[in-house]
């Protein structure tokens, strides 16, 4: 089998970090990148990692995906707030089998690309990493660094081993995990904390110090799951919920991403990280109050939030 | 019938202000005063009123309840984040048939006071008015200025009906009405608007003008309405949230008492406007998701608002 060739778009935080992993490991990688391309272009990438620190001092750097190759893998960095832009994205990279891996946040992304590319090949991909984009083409990753990867739709298993082991080998921590249970089992952290953050304008650890957010935060937590066991998914009990608390308080304070693009006046991804899950649930008959609710206060936050002209 | 006596327990917008009517109508008002006692003594109040300004030169003001004499009826404007304080400041204003009024917001206030008091005639002042200390000595009388009287443990009609009566000759817009549903009737509007205003920084109609905040506000005031139905008050239905809705349109933007509680770093009170009528229903098996969670967040944002030293 010939050596996979790859795409990154959205070379931030999160694609950029894995993207460079597969480079410095000698895979062809392809990065679309947005503000900082003239800057990586002429510079490279920079990574600073709890791992290591490495340097692409040559990167394969696009402005525009329609200059870019067709690829075996893509992966999708992108924010979700942008998902719409992959219907102009996507097309240049795509051949009959390519594999694309959405390394992003939320529940229904992978319904919602299937839907407007019918045929394609589709995986999610569960990053657990603190990571961090803070200037032009300097990738700082902190801490944690592993994969989840879910087929979503991906009829190939030995394309969807090879893009495995392409990720162990360059030294990243990936697995293989069920969709739906995955997804939903990540929701179960990512729902309470990243809305609450910006509601009440604080990290995690605040949350949890305060008997009454505390409780709240595992009220929400056991919403998720209610949530999963409704659509079918019964790995997922108050356990879980447990470990999540327990895992948080272990956590230095912590900013997750939705409080990071309130502080910056960035849309936030409310829709897929809210507004579906919620939805899927209800399609069920299963309602989720609190985090409805936490829905409405973050809409109604967005709005005065953020620079819709930036 | 001799002349009513009256004292006024916290001298503030609402007590200060129903009390000056009723001194510059002739009766024997005491006022029970705090920061603004010695400039009150020395000036007397002064009421810049809607309805026509008057000032009140001279006014028995005390510093010290036990300074005061034994009244008919005690009007009691505290914030009800002080309510403890009514242990030690009532007893010297009690007579054998003194009726106390509860001119506060909330729900469950008359039965602590009467756990504290057990033979204590007591009443719920419901004020629906916008009102202001501005400076020592000082109520601006924005708008509105009605109150609804409800019985809850007087069992002498002629003094009730005394009561009412010297509130209407003092030019007043008072009614009687039936304890619980008033009090109940009351929440559906404060319980959604004070905590919401302060945990989105907002004013109501900020609130009502965006269509998801709108649909909460209704959707919370639905919950205060379905607890008051589970507690057996079945005149209020979906009509009167629908008018609430309404009646806040046509209102000014407006902050309620407790945002401008948050805004100047003061105690909210959120045990008698959350914490208790969501335990009275919860004890009759109805549970109030969003007005829980509302009060969770209120309870976090207190935590990190209020000075405590001051």
């Amino acid at each position: 089998m010939k050596p996979l060739t790859y795409a990154v778009v959205g070379t931030g935080a999160i694609g950029g970090f894995y993207g460079a992993k597969l480079a410095s490991a000698g895979h062809p990688v392809h990065f679309l990148l947005h503000k900082d391309f003239e800057h990586v272009r002429v510079n490279g990438l920079r990574v600073s990692s709890c791992d290591g620190d490495f340097v692409l001092p040559q990167v394969c750097a696009y402005a525009d995906s329609r200059q870019m190759p067709q690829v075996d893998v893509v992966l999708v960095g992108l924010k979700s707030t942008n998902e719409q832009l992959l219907k102009t994205l996507l097309p240049p990279l795509l051949h009959a089998d390519t594999l694309v891996i959405l390394i992003q946040n939320g529940i229904g992304l992978e319904a919602d690309v299937q839907s407007w590319f019918p045929g394609l090949a589709l995986a999610a991909g569960l990053a657990f990493i603190c990571s961090a984009k803070t200037e032009p083409g300097h990738i700082r990753h902190q801490c944690y660094g592993s994969i989840n990867l879910a087929n979503f739709s991906c009829k190939d298993p030995e394309l969807f081993a090879a893009v495995l082991a392409d990720f162990c080998a360059a030294g990243i921590d990936a697995h293989e995990v069920e969709y739906m249970e995955a997804r939903w089992r990540k929701a179960v952290w990512n729902m309470p904390f990243n809305g609450m953050t910006v509601a009440l304008t604080t990290q995690t650890d605040q949350l949890l110090s305060h008997p009454a957010t505390r409780q709240l935060i595992y009220e929400q937590m056991m919403e998720v799951i209610g949530a999963a066991n409704a659509l079918g998914i019964s790995a997922l009990d108050e356990t879980f919920a447990q470990k999540m608390m327990q895992m948080t308080d272990e956590m230095v304070p912590y900013s997750p991403s939705m409080r990071l693009d309130f502080d910056y006046h960035r849309p936030m991804e409310i829709h897929y990280l809210y507004t579906r899950p919620i939805a899927e649930a209800r399609a069920v008959g299963f309602h989720m109050p609190r985090l409805h609710m936490l829905e409405q206060q973050l809409l109604f936050i967005d709005a005065h939030n953020t620079c819709r002209l930036s």
